[in-house]
């Protein structure tokens, strides 16, 4: 499985996934999920994958390709605006589809596929997309700054907590890597290393991507010390006085 | 939908479940989850139920019977154990099935219907298992002393931090409550009033039965501070220091 999360904010865009593909419990392995798309100075875009990895694999492909026909020429490299790109990627979703689905189904096998799609396009402001496995997309807003795939519930309450357009990278960054922490420790099928992405609007570069993983010092400090103070702030909150105590 | 928690501990037994069902997001209505069977001084059975209200209600219906067919006459009345009291209950689960499934294919629907079964009996120490659609089951250990229905991905993350089997009731419950906040503040299918039933080890009585609505001054207090202790905790981690300040 996988999680990832773009968050979408007035400083910027950051992106984090894991790098956990499986196959039932065997065949675990370590493969990237964000893959980024850059002319600097131009155009910074980076594409999120979750799903079947033959699937995402391929969507990747096409789209790092220069000509895509049923995009009528039109691809993430000279895309006038980032909704032009995410229909770029809807159309590779689909491009795949037409070309795998038949053979999956007769193996029983689900289409699984979806893409987050964020950057900036010279011209416009960041932006950020979810791409569906039927190819349409969605925009994030001000009220709804962040998108997530695959596993994506246990990392969700403290995202609804923390996240708002204002904040800064560095602490959406923060946020993200809490709620990767919460997802891996209820889930196995995700896993370190991880991909961190962080652009700062108008910047028309990479920030920082930062591979993360058991050896990092930050990340390991934030998930002792989130463990260690939410079971402080939880032992401080009273015990329910309802009834006497045993 | 639906969120249940059932919590072994060494002191007892804590039950959490929401009342909320819906058909989509139209029809939603509200249905307690929470099932007493008990005889004071001999045994005390607590039935959480998660899936399709119909199937719900008929297994509930089936269990509060006096005669069980399918069972050669035992039931949660004068079944001798826990271990049988679950049988008796996985049992009825077939039963349903047997009468339903077919007709729900033939409209496309699934047979989702999984219950947890606790409770003591005397001669025993008290137990917890969660019945599956298929009828069977798995009991909790010493290393997973709870069990978890319906929407049970959001609160997980925090059971998984501070559920041991040495905490007190109250710890267990304040713990439970936690977890159904994270649930519900991420989940609209999930919802006020919560039944929430403590069985004191040994008791042969039920400790508390409370129904927590909004207005529950001791639930509203834990909601706020947790919330607000979170984001404290958070804005108290330090933010990653790997590039310059945006």
């Amino acid at each position: 499985m996988t999680y990832c999360v773009g968050i979408k904010l007035d400083a910027g865009i950051v992106f984090l996934s894991d790098s956990r593909t499986n196959a039932g419990v065997d065949q675990v392995r370590t493969f990237r999920k964000t893959h980024r798309f850059e002319r600097p100075g131009e155009r910074i875009l980076v594409v999120q994958t979750a799903g079947n990895l033959a699937l995402s694999q391929a969507v990747v492909s096409a789209l790092r390709s220069t000509f895509q026909p049923e995009s009528h020429g039109i691809t993430l490299w000279n895309a006038k605006t980032m909704f032009d790109a995410a229909t770029v990627a809807g159309e590779a979703v689909r491009s795949v589809y037409r070309h795998d689905s038949a053979a999956m189904q007769s193996f029983g096998l689900e289409f699984n596929l979806s893409l987050i799609v964020g950057g900036q396009i010279r011209g416009e402001p960041p932006r950020l997309f979810n791409v569906y496995n039927v190819g349409n997309f969605i925009e994030s807003t001000a009220e709804t700054p962040y998108f997530q795939l695959g596993e994506a519930k246990y990392g969700k309450p403290i995202l609804d907590r923390v996240i708002t357009a204002n904040l800064s990278l560095q602490e959406a960054a923060k946020c993200a890597l809490v709620s990767m922490d919460s997802t891996m420790k209820s889930n196995l099928s995700v896993g370190l290393p991880l991909d961190l992405v962080c652009y700062g609007a108008d910047s028309f570069v990479i920030d920082q991507h930062k591979l993360i993983d058991d050896q990092d010092a930050y990340f390991s400090s934030i998930r002792r010390s989130w463990g260690q103070q939410l079971r402080k702030v939880f032992d401080e909150l009273p015990n329910p006085q309802w009834w006497s105590t045993r």
